[in-house]
């Protein structure tokens, strides 16, 4: 492709909103371009990434049998009504209405879809295993977008289902998505890692999300140097150890706190240590008000609480309500007089708790030696709290340590959750119905190329992995007003096209300078010089964008060399 | 593939709802599934035809320089408030709110998102020509959506923007894209037609509509038998040929025609010929009324109507509205003491009428001996009743025939229609802003798919095109269950996909009539029987699915004889 015909708007400033270097440099380069909040267009260069990416999708998915098909973007709200989710999903989920008032959803995830597409196309067990993949606009509203690719409205995702008679057809179908998305991402030439996760509002048991280790992720891995265990922060264990409370015999007594409103004040006020105190979060579980108690100022764990009080929506309580229900304010809260139809749930590390701070609901008022068993009455004792860096593996007890990472994919045990409630059902060898057991597996094929960006890159622009790149050359002619030198660009262009190579041709008018910048920026891994020596000696410089490093390469060689470069990767 | 691996669930019976045989068939042969009104889920074999329409539809693009783009699906109504489509596009415009109720639409078309992207990244007549494209979902909130995957509301279409500095230069996109369609439908094997067309809500002045010739099209085409003249029968020009009426010098004469309230009924009760009469319509153009004559029985032509009276919307008027304003219903409407704000407007075989009939503008009564000149006032004379079979060539005078289509592209020279409204300029040499003038070209991607089953089937099934086939080969082994037949079928299966060729192989335990009868309702081109004969001497039978001939073939030669079939295509 010449440079004098594409559309490659290269940007000299960075746009004001850009944050991070995937989103700048994306937009810097040409990729991409805004249309609005978290809608972007994919302009060539950004397209001919994307298409790299699905191809190598398609490929590890074919692999390991996948078939492809294509679902419908505008799904009914009858199917989401049937698997319960219409009510339950929130604010992300777009919906709309047509002429006839009926209501749909942008699919943000296809569980109902397929499950409805195969409870009408199989009856028998012989038609499983069954594995059905899409390569797809998905939706989510979000409350912000940011980010450019990585937190868009409408972003493109593979999403395979697996079905399955029994969990050991479910478990061989995971452990070869898992095998796949190992697959797609070394292609990619990504460095990542598979960590446990949460299941969120997909539902079903295990998972595992595929993150691309990058500074500006958001997620937090907690990776154990030890052994294999590593998880998404949101969900790591903490390994149970009992802390020894001194005895403390004395009764329960208030005292007044002005002012103090948070751990650290009381233990100040009160000169005891932080590990002393407890902090009282109320949280509204679909719609009911529960208690959560945690030691000193350890961070409360939203995913834990829907653990141990299983729900749809958890949030915190709004002040208005605490203070109906209780008298108080929070940083006030305490256990002791919980009413009784408010359930407590206590962090394990409060276990024998006794000698303890809380608050005595009752604006600017503790109440100190408290004793949990004694004084207040706790629903269930577990781990609540969120894990922090040099806390023990789960696994093996080495000092787990954190990174961040960028979540590019996620696999999921359905189970039986969507073909239960939506009568998904097939007859085995005996001529019983039984429940599909299901799973499903997502790629975030748009963030894919932002994570890779955020992966590979400098102060001068990105770096493709080889496999990513929009193409595999970039050849620069230093001066195209020289017709000499024009003369052998163009055959070196031709010949490189003709190998079957795929070349940007940078054939315009402009100084080199601008020319050298847009190359670096625009991140091709080989860039092929023709300048001033090339004319005098034939030969054509080669650089190297990841290492700088630059050498001669004498024409007759080059195809060779490129082909080189490109195969053994 | 293996048919025991995929989900291919042919049916037994044409559902009921299916009522023409593109929509039958694909249901019947597992290549599409239904979500809801006009929603379908292209199954595995679907999604292998839709993708070699895509694939031959991006070479043809690539090739005469387009550069492929992915726009956003989701549009903010902000950019369709600048060109004014927000307003007239009427209820099959797809709207929805996000969640801080900001309006947007889902894409039927991309004139303004692209217009908005180029306009944001090209700012010289050096970036130009420019030839855009993606291939991407559509949304049309059709009010009866049928047919399958002819009239749905969410469809896959192709759709290129051409931007250049002058109308030379859209000319030549126009050409090129032109010949890049006669291409793919070439390519695609589909017998079709292009057609002068109307612009309808895209805009521009000039377009051709590629149909796909077949019974069941929704398009009536005007064809000239003896030279290049065809066009829709919506727009087909009515060749201008002057009625000469009797003089008639009488004075209007008001007859009571009870209960005549049509052409005929008028003509047989006044005992006159239907073409002494004129038929009064009266429509809302934007809201205002407007009149229409038309000759006899001579149906009106709403595209005409709105080219002698520019309009966005335009409605037949009701009932209450036409009697408020005539004081009359219709069938008893007529030109004579028509309001003056009411424009009039008369087709041009009414030109010099004189001795008509019309209605008097009260329920029951009709003027005779109507002169037009004397006895009301015509705003204008011009071409606006549909053209019939028949009709004489507007360009050579022989007599049109009429044909049916299905129309798979259209392609518009819009002008600057979008770049003037939205501010989309580039500076021309003399560093002069002028509006880029654009050119948009479509074409329905899903729906070509239908097209070519509705052109190719017969009453057992599809019979697709070489190009289009979902695998090229159907592999049916006659009898699983016998061993050695069963290892030739393995064999030659393994044989035909290494030589790269895609395979169908029917390795089921079904009994052979199964077999053939679902070979033949999915219709790949070649069935190679591997049966008795076959274990007993070798050879293997080829069926083509088109003449129903058959061949015994020697496996050595198999290979070759595939690789020819399709290569000479």
């Amino acid at each position: 492709m010449r440079m004098t015909n594409a559309l490659i708007p290269t940007l000299r400033d960075v746009p004001a909103d850009a944050a991070v270097p995937s989103h700048q440099l994306l937009l810097k380069g040409g990729y991409i371009l805004r249309t609005a909040a978290g809608l972007y267009n994919y302009l060539p260069l950004g397209h001919r990434v994307l298409a790299k990416v699905e191809a190598i999708v398609r490929e590890e998915m074919d692999r390991f049998g996948g078939q492809e098909v294509l679902m419908p973007i505008l799904q009914p709200a009858e199917l989401w009504e049937e698997s319960g989710r219409w009510e339950v999903y929130g604010e992300e989920l777009m919906r709309i209405k047509d002429r006839h008032d009926r209501q749909f959803c942008l699919g943000p995830t296809h569980e109902e879809v397929i499950t409805d597409l195969v409870r009408q196309t199989i009856g028998s067990y012989k038609a499983l295993p069954l594995r059905l993949y899409q390569m797809q606009n998905k939706y989510r509203d979000e409350r912000r977008p940011r980010f450019g690719l990585m937190r868009g409205r409408e972003f493109v995702m593979k999403d395979l289902y697996s079905f399955d008679l029994d969990e050991a057809g479910l478990d061989a179908a995971y452990e070869d998505m898992y095998q796949a998305y190992t697959n797609v991402f070394n292609r990619c030439g990504l460095t990542f890692r598979p960590v446990l996760a949460d299941a969120g509002q997909i539902g079903g048991g295990y998972t595992h999300e595929f993150n691309v280790l990058a500074e500006n992720g958001e997620s937090v891995l907690a990776i154990c140097p030890d052994c294999d265990y590593a998880a998404n922060q949101e969900i790591a264990e903490v390994k149970a150890s009992p802390v020894t409370y001194p005895a403390d015999e004395a009764a329960l007594e208030k005292v007044h706190t002005p002012d103090a409103k948070t751990i650290d004040a009381v233990a100040a006020f009160l000169q005891v240590d932080e590990k002393q105190c407890a902090k009282t979060m109320m949280f509204e579980a679909d719609g009911d008000l529960i208690c959560v108690l945690t030691l000193g100022n350890d961070e409360v764990n939203e995913v834990k609480i829907q653990k141990i009080h299983p729900c749809d929506q958890l949030v915190l309580a709004d002040q208005a309500t605490i203070r109906t229900w209780l008298g108080a304010d929070p940083g006030s809260l305490g256990p002791v007089g919980m009413p009784e139809d408010i359930p407590i749930y206590a962090d394990q590390a409060l276990k024998g708790g006794q000698g303890l701070v809380v608050g005595a609901n009752e604006n600017d008022y503790h109440y100190t030696h408290v004793n949990l068993d004694r004084d207040a009455k706790v629903a269930a004792y577990g781990d609540l709290r969120m894990v922090v860096e040099g806390d023990a593996c789960p696994a093996c007890g080495a000092q787990l340590t954190f990174t961040r990472g960028i979540e590019v994919g996620q696999i999921f045990k359905l189970g039986t959750k969507y073909s239960e409630a939506m009568g998904a059902t097939v007859l085995d060898e005996n001529g019983k119905a039984r429940p599909l057991i299901m799973g499903c597996y997502g790629i975030g094929v748009s963030r894919t190329v932002a994570a890779a960006v955020e992966q590979h890159h400098d102060d001068r622009g990105i770096i493709w992995p080889k496999s990513l790149a929009p193409y595999q050359v970039h050849l620069i002619a230093v001066n195209m007003k020289d017709e000499t030198l024009a003369a052998i660009a163009e055959k070196t262009y031709k010949a490189l096209t003709d190998a079957g190579l795929e070349v940007l041709f940078d054939d315009r008018k402009e100084r080199a300078g601008v020319k050298f910048n847009d190359a670096d920026l625009i991140g091709i891994p080989i860039q092929l010089i023709i300048g001033k020596g090339t004319v005098e000696n034939g030969e054509i410089e080669w650089k190297d964008r990841r290492t700088g490093e630059k050498q001669m390469v004498q024409p007759a060689a080059l195809i060779q060399a490129v082909k080189a470069f490109y195969d053994y990767e």
